[in-house]
């Protein structure tokens, strides 16, 4: 069957792995690398669809774990499917749901058939796995869908005695194997090849071994894309651009990679450097709800009192509602004192605009091979980053 | 000294006392009957100027009790005045705060000096009088400013025995003196006359004879407008409808008659008809934030299960971005349940579109003499109406 994806790199970079392209889908194409912001119930938070798109953001991803649960995979099924719901008629990825139910659920158990876990809406018993995880998200019906995967929370730095470490590792072996058995069996129950697209995950933890494993085994059966999941999960920086410099080049050269829930702007440089098309944080808009802003000079926190009487927009020169709007920081700072809804919206915008305004630049210093002009516009880039 | 204020009356109705016209500021004009969406603390919950803009809203109305308090109204007039901090360039109107210190504070005492109350920020004893009313509201800058009035709040239904009715009376006698002498005070020490125009508030609760006194002593001072205060305290809607239909004609022809906090949308054509030019109400936010929707056969409740397979919009034909989004009610009700800040966004802009709507119709209706046009078009106005 032909898939309904299509992707094509326009351009290599000379000096990296990094390269420029376009994923086509059957509701429209999108630039790589590309940031995709996240909608997990099926709303960015605090931006209507218009504004995502005028954020420069060209698909964007929802969360099948939280839509399952509320309103329902079936409900929205009836109501023409996600896009149709959510009124984005752009490309949309699922997440298959199981991150968030091995990561955040109150699990009752977890075994090869997959997790059962408490609804955090109900406290009813629901069952997740490969077979279920296609069905929620054949019903969502978005572009690129996600196999189910083995996800075991990372351990807490607290955790990481050389006991703890050995059972963690044999933890990863284990959702190494499952991972790849529930990715056949996602490609057996997967309904609507035809218009949409699975994509195979990769896990292995910190392991070099396992993921070049993991990697062996995932690329074995040909899908339109994969992913690199089971990052940050609370690994340094560091840890995370090593696992990502091993794993991309396993990955095959003419597939779109995606590195899953990534991160901070260094962190997307690095990974695109070693070949990585895609990208999802919650990072832009969480912060923004938390009165922190992204400048190319780093992070501000609004709520600081420093920024009363600052007069200055967030970041000068910025094309963003706020700035552009001419919102000073001292007004946004009292939107957040005060409660008001709009504090958290301009600030969403600037933060999302400014990480698409990076992946404009980036893709921009791949075309045009000038890799010292991005760092010197993006001064953030060359200071300490941390992951989610 | 010449008014920086201007009103011209375009049409007059034939059948009642509403009037079409144009108020024009130094930050522009706008159309009457006007309905000025609410902004409490420099920002109309939940939308941005330009979608306050977007509405149809050509003014918009401060609290300058809860901006004095919070910033502070001293910080404002350094950031260059309310219109340069919140980014609003259209015309601004701020209340006294009278109203709000006397319903809403923890207050010490009041006497003829003004009011003294508990700061809700941080407990500090706060003095509002009129001097301080109008050096607040010169420091935030709007181009209509109120007078301080005392403004005793409403007895409540159970409340209301015949000694009760007899001190609330006495209360309301004193109320409309120092009303009268407060205006005195406040043109005194009103600072910037060649910048903003100060109105004087018509007070005397639901007694015929007060309402009358207040007039009287009010409109003998010269001023560019005049409102009616102190309705919308709890009364019925056939009550403010006698006030309102009492009081108006005693205020000048040729000036603007303002009715403050006013109303459902039967409360608007009602006071239209007896001559009034401007309003101002929070229930199209507020009710939006709470997920009531305002339609022209009635408000919904969005949170309500029958909403949940709802596939419409919220009111076809509707040129708002929710309705001309295609949001239907369903997702907008999903939006709510699941605490996403797109819904209290999406239904305060089609809420005070709702009102902005009805605005152009009543404009219209006085236009070509055909009001009964507007009742076909607008079925809520056959129903039942209430009041904040």
């Amino acid at each position: 069957m032909t898939s309904p994806l299509s992707f094509q790199i326009d351009q290599r970079c000379t000096e990296s792995s990094a390269r420029i392209g376009r994923v086509t889908t059957l509701h429209g194409s999108f630039d790589t690398p590309a940031f995709m912001p996240v909608g997990t119930r099926a709303s960015v938070k605090g931006l209507s669809p218009d504004q995502v798109h005028q954020s420069g953001s060209q698909i964007l991803l929802n969360n099948a774990y939280h839509l399952m649960l509320r309103p329902g995979d079936a409900m929205i099924a009836d109501r023409g499917g996600v896009h149709e719901f959510m009124r984005w008629d752009g490309p949309i990825l699922t997440d298959s749901g199981g991150y968030q139910a091995f990561s955040m659920a109150d699990i009752n158990a977890i075994d090869d058939e997959g997790v059962t876990f408490k609804s955090i809406i109900d406290g009813a018993k629901v069952h997740l796995g490969p077979e279920r995880a296609m069905e929620v998200q054949n019903n969502l019906g978005a572009d690129i869908i996600m196999a189910f995967d083995d996800c075991p929370p990372a351990l807490a730095p607290d955790e990481k005695d050389p006991h703890a470490m050995g059972a963690f590792r044999q933890r990863l072996e284990i959702a190494v194997d499952r991972t790849t058995d529930w990715l056949h069996r996602c490609v057996e129950s997967h309904a609507r090849a035809e218009t949409q697209s699975l994509f195979g995950i990769i896990q292995g933890g910190p392991h070099s071994d396992l993921r070049e494993a993991s990697a062996k085994a995932v690329t074995a059966i040909d899908l339109p894309g994969y992913a690199i999941g089971g990052v940050a999960t609370g690994e340094s920086p560091e840890e995370i651009h090593r696992i990502v410099a091993e794993t991309t080049p396993l990955l095959p050269e003419e597939k779109p990679r995606y590195l899953m829930g990534v991160g901070y702007e260094r962190d997307l440089v690095t990974a695109v450097r070693s070949g990585v098309d895609m990208f999802d944080c919650v990072l832009p808009t969480r912060n923004g709800r938390n009165a922190g802003a992204f400048t190319r000079s780093g992070r501000l926190q609004l709520r600081n009192a420093r920024f009363k009487e600052d007069d200055g927009v967030l970041e000068p020169g910025c094309d963003c509602p706020a700035c552009s709007g001419g919102f000073s920081r001292a007004y946004l700072r009292h939107l957040f004192i005060s409660g008001e809804i709009l504090g958290p919206v301009l600030l969403s915008q600037h933060n999302l605009r400014h990480y698409q305004r990076l992946m404009l630049d980036i893709r921009r210093a791949i075309r045009e091979d000038t890799w010292s002009s991005l760092y010197r516009a993006w001064p953030v880039l060359d200071r300490g980053s941390a992951t989610v």
